[in-house]
């Protein structure tokens, strides 16, 4: 929500964080609220359909009130089996997940779970377009990672190498997205210009 | 679960119903447990990546315990955006929605959301493959009808005319899906079929 001095409504801030970065920067909001927005922008603009599956809750409990909304009054928070974004573009299925570090010389396997991993096998097998989006939240850069890209590593730390990849390695291997106002995180870009 | 004496596990069966019917037939399961089944066996074989969404649930109040997990105390039940079901199989993107209908005469439009037409709408001019996945339980028949069919049923409930679609006219433009003891829902194979 844009307020018309151009402030963000408060929810969309990333906590604890002044809007003090002007201009041309993703000015607090979180790799998530981006996305977000773009797949907003995708949708309403005709160019892809893909969502952000809901949260996985397990509902132990649901209280009826009369007349009016079921309230879940015990629920527990489930580990994802898959990745957190898919969806349809250009005929071709997209399938991705985002993460966010603070670190700014790697970025720690420890992110990502290893079935989360095995889904995007899967995918890539299937012949589906599977990539990760990783932003460096201090410096302000976010990357396209194709999912190929990432098995190599993963496959070290199973076998005892490093639990990262360094900054340089996604930089190089990496498609780096410039932020847009409107595509906050304009990843189909990137799509365009390895499948098309 | 299975037992050795070839009952099912309690938790399986539809409520209420007791374990009367036997051999052929899906025997009180409902159509998401079959789905989730078939999909499970589709995924484990290696035939295609398809999952059911998590249900959307707007958490509200979440409790964090001492040493152990945190627990959902207040949530409510949100209106799904999209379809149940999508993933990919053979380098297409599937979407689908399942309903399931006591009636043996029609299947009731009001199963369906519109936002649900709509993004099936969206699917189905984005190049996906998209259909409903409809059982009249009493008569244990399940039929495939691709997305296309039903939107002139829902313009024409939204134009005035009946709504919900004749059981015959179902029967005609879908696809009959037999059980089949382990993809007990076996919908990939109309679509291989319809699109290979």
């Amino acid at each position: 929500m844009n307020y018309p001095n151009g402030k963000k409504h408060h929810s969309l801030q990333r906590k604890g964080e002044a809007e003090t970065k002007d201009s041309f920067s993703n000015r607090g909001m979180t790799l998530e609220e981006d996305i977000n927005i773009t797949n907003v922008y995708y949708l309403e603009s005709d160019i892809a359909v893909i969502h952000k599956k809901p949260t996985p809750v397990q509902i132990v409990n649901v209280h009826y009130p009369r007349r009016s909304a079921a309230v879940i009054t015990e629920g527990y928070f489930k580990q994802a089996s898959t990745t957190d974004y898919n969806g349809l573009y250009r005929g071709k299925y997209v399938d991705f997940e985002a993460k966010e570090t603070k670190h700014t010389s790697r970025f720690p396997l420890a992110n990502i779970h290893d079935h989360q991993i095995r889904h995007m096998q899967s995918i890539v097998n299937h012949g589906g377009i599977c990539f990760i989006l990783i932003r460096f939240a201090v410096l302000d850069e976010t990357y396209y990672v194709p999912a190929e890209k990432l098995f190599p590593y993963w496959h070290d730390k199973l076998t005892g190498g490093r639990k990262s990849v360094p900054y340089q390695t996604i930089k190089q291997n990496g498609y780096s997205i410039p932020f847009h106002f409107q595509k906050r995180v304009d990843y189909l870009r990137v799509i365009d210009k390895l499948y098309f």
